[in-house]
């Protein structure tokens, strides 16, 4: 109780300012509540184009698609911006996968993106071996030829306790607002050795896999309970090796192999993959935009949203992130309903290659606001950039000045339970104001904690103001992130129909508020 | 408190009575627990020889193997006993399907038992229709022809809040000492009918798709989260229609189908199945049966324990029952061990047919205790045993009174916690005494309850004390029951062994005490 007080009487100036408008809030509710189109965006994004592997043709069919919906309800300046050199496009149709001998049995396994189909069915040996190092390419030479390889030990089945499915309660959400203080800076040099040993061997591991004759590999899914989690291998860069066939079994499965290869049986299998690369020569890819401009005085300033298109290939990418992608598209669809006229400029952003390190949101950022200048030693260029010892200078463009901040959603199909601030302390009573016509849809929390390893942190690097929601977890960490069940069921619709909600009147508060949203501090290291 | 304490006086005179030979189960426990081959032999069961369906093959293997393994442990009188006529024996090795239009996307389904193989890969378009009455089959006449016919609608997903795993704790322990009163028994005369017209349906059904060139038809697995949980179809008898090739799918790839019929897309499939009826004519099954001779004055008496041999056919029947086989075997292994010398001779069981109706058990008590005469009323003849209106006159054989008890273990692979006495009061406080060496590895509870579905069944119908042991439920009913992830990653060593400690000391308590074990009141109805 008394920090809840305390609370209120630091944030009463800043209340006092924010002026939330409730009318058009009332209105977007009613639209994103009462007239939701976001489940047959959904449904058209997963069912009908299917997953949207960067590069692939059916995230082309994403990028088409999608403007022709911006176009169809009345967005202006849609288009795509392309992100030069993503590589080599990729797809898959069919893989199975047989067990002849000691006994026959189906196996279920599914190709690493950017790994080779096998041209027909072929049979092979299966063989233990692990290759983690250039000793173990010596060792292996010559042993390994026609054999499918197991690349993991066995691992023991460990129950899950906790329920595969969650919701934040008053507690965990109580939880989140603590903020943990970071930890040190991680700058081992050990570490720093082992990634680019990592990065050394892993084409040396292909062509050896080629040159070696090997059938394909095959490695263990990371979680069990017949849950295939599968994401790339071989390269999507034109000119790299790309390796052998290359699938993830389900733990049970694989581990069935295991034991009998224990056991000294011989193993024989049969598997056939039909995958292909679209492309000869890198490509670029593409992120989709759409505006709804401003109409007052800041309309040369802008408020961006947005969410990735590409996704995993197994599953149908519907909660990683065909959620986020069709919540962002059903805010600016409820907008347009609406008929918001905001003052800035309203831009959504369709992202690809997020999966391959938020490749084309990082790409826009870099052309369209700023980035930071390439190191000039080779050895520190040679890393990834959150493994240099200095960021370097941040070269802003013009537009640096004019984004007032930019929201994502990418945590699955859960409904929004509040927003990271990432340590933006000033912007922490601003969004409790916003949050407040959502308190009784379950949306409460402002935490100062940062979250990463999506779209946002592109815009954060650069001290834009970037944010993603927090959202309840439902099954996205025990089901479907990254996995072959990642398809419209286990999307919840009226969790989206609340984001979409949210996300519309958080943009729409953000165009219309006086000020551009305030900025955290942002430090140049040298 | 007050109930314990009630329950103690109460049990007084009974504990006085019912001496445990704790050297012997000193013995036992260590035997049991520092030397167990449990995990060995369910391996053994469960990767080497695989899912063992009734009359199949491997089925034939598991009798083979389990009757080398008395042997080889010194058991006496090992034998296969026939239980004539179960029906054909049937074998799948392979399954695949693939969606092809509207989008390519490998499709996970695996075929019902006694269904037939394909021959090779068709295609065909989806359709769904349902057929659940004649009437149904004059609506679907001719328009089926080569279609791949989804059965059932599409079933929108609901997350289980639960977790997937569990053991008893406290409360539910006690939860389970109460006895709920018995339903009024149902004959319903509608229910009846119901049960009369799918009985007649089905041959119906199966002969109208041959008859109409349906290609294949495919239900949607009971259970979501990618679990294929698979039973059978066709039919196992000689003679009768055996229908086309009939799947089950994942859930999630099924309603995607559903969906895109829904939108009235036309989908085209390919599968494959390759699967086989073994014989032509109907044949026997068999119970393996073994036993370790009594030495004492009651020789001529029997305590039985058993688990069956038979499973469902798309995991390898890990849990469902190769635990129970498992415990059961290292029951006896453990008595030959010890160098048990017991008073009444042990006998062990390991049923088929158990998943088609407790064929084996049943078989096997109606020619060695007892069973009830068939009805005169054709109409009465004609229905399952539960429906009849009486269960009719019991004829016993002269061993009926010979036999002490049957326990038995066949709710996966959990770890015991206690007994159900099946409305036996007076057994209670003798096995409340044979727990006690056992409450420190959690085993603590008799119940009054009954508990039905397996084959302790086929012996308390008439009136021999049956029992089937309480157990943690683990992920029995979320993960293996009848699925495809019935595999031996899913059981639980450590339970294993507490569980064969436990039967093997039940079995030799009932074997040494100087009275067999009361006997609840049976009524006979006429």
């Amino acid at each position: 109780m008394l920090t809840a007080a305390l609370l209120v009487a630091a944030l009463g100036s800043a209340q006092a300012q924010e002026k939330v408008d409730l009318d058009v809030t009332s209105q977007i509710r009613q639209e994103a509540f009462q007239r939701s189109q976001v489940m047959a965006t959904l449904n058209h994004l997963t069912d009908v184009i299917g997953p949207r592997l960067t590069n692939s043709p059916s995230m082309a069919n994403a990028n088409q698609w999608t403007r022709s919906k911006f176009s169809e309800w009345g967005l202006a300046n849609v288009h795509d911006e392309a992100v030069a050199d993503i590589g080599r496009g990729w797809a898959f149709t069919d893989a199975s996968m047989e067990m002849l001998s000691p006994r026959a049995m189906p196996l279920h396994a599914l190709p690493k993106a950017w790994t080779p189909g096998t041209n027909g069915a072929v049979e092979g040996e299966a063989i233990f071996a692990k290759i983690e190092s250039k000793a173990d390419l010596e060792k292996w030479k010559g042993k390994l030829k026609g054999k499918i390889v197991f690349t993991d030990a066995l691992r023991p089945y460990k129950p899950n306790e906790k329920s595969d499915f969650s919701r934040h309660d008053h507690d965990s959400l109580e939880e989140l607002l603590s903020y943990p203080l970071p930890q040190e800076r991680n700058s081992d040099p050990e570490m720093m050795a082992r990634y680019r040993a990592r990065m050394e061997l892993a084409p040396l591991v292909n062509q050896f896999l080629i040159d070696e004759g090997v059938a394909a590999t095959v490695s263990i899914s990371s979680w069990n309970d017949g849950i295939v989690r599968v994401m790339g291998g071989g390269s999507r860069k034109a000119g790299e090796s790309v390796g052998v066939p290359a699938l993830v079994m389900m733990a049970e499965h694989y581990n069935t192999v295991m034991r009998a290869l224990e056991r000294k049986e011989a193993v024989k299998l049969r598997l056939n993959v039909d995958a292909r690369f679209i492309d000869e020569a890198n490509q670029p890819g593409y992120n989709t935009i759409a505006e709804i401009p401003g109409t007052g005085p800041q309309k040369n300033e802008v408020v961006m949203l947005g969410a990735h298109l590409d996704s995993w290939h197994t599953g149908s990418g519907a909660n990683d992130n065909g959620a986020g992608v069709a919540v962002m598209m059903e805010a600016m669809r409820i907008l347009k309903a609406v008929g918001a006229r905001p003052n800035r400029t309203i831009r959504v952003a369709l992202w690809t290659g997020e999966e391959q390190g938020l490749i084309g949101s990082q790409d826009y950022v870099g052309k369209h606001f700023g980035k930071f200048e390439e190191p000039k030693d080779p050895e520190q260029k040679a890393l990834p950039a959150f493994f240099r010892q200095s960021k370097g200078k941040l070269i802003r463009t013009a537009d640096h000045g004019k984004i007032s901040a930019y929201f994502n959603l990418d945590n699955g199909s859960g409904k929004i339970r509040g927003i990271y601030a990432q340590e933006n302390l000033a912007v922490a009573p601003i969004f409790e104001e916003w949050l407040k016509p959502w308190n009784d849809v379950g949306a409460t929390i402002v935490t100062q904690r940062n979250t990463g390893s999506t779209d946002h942190v592109s815009f954060d690097a650069v001290g834009i103001p970037g944010f993603q929601f927090v959202q309840d977890q439902l099954d996205y960490f025990s089901h479907v992130h990254h996995t072959h069940l990642d398809v419209q069921d286990h999307a919840v619709a009226a969790d989206l129909k609340q984001a979409s909600a949210i996300v519309a009147s958080f943009v729409y508060n953000t165009a219309m508020r006086p000020a551009k949203l305030p900025r955290k501090p942002f430090v140049e290291t040298k």
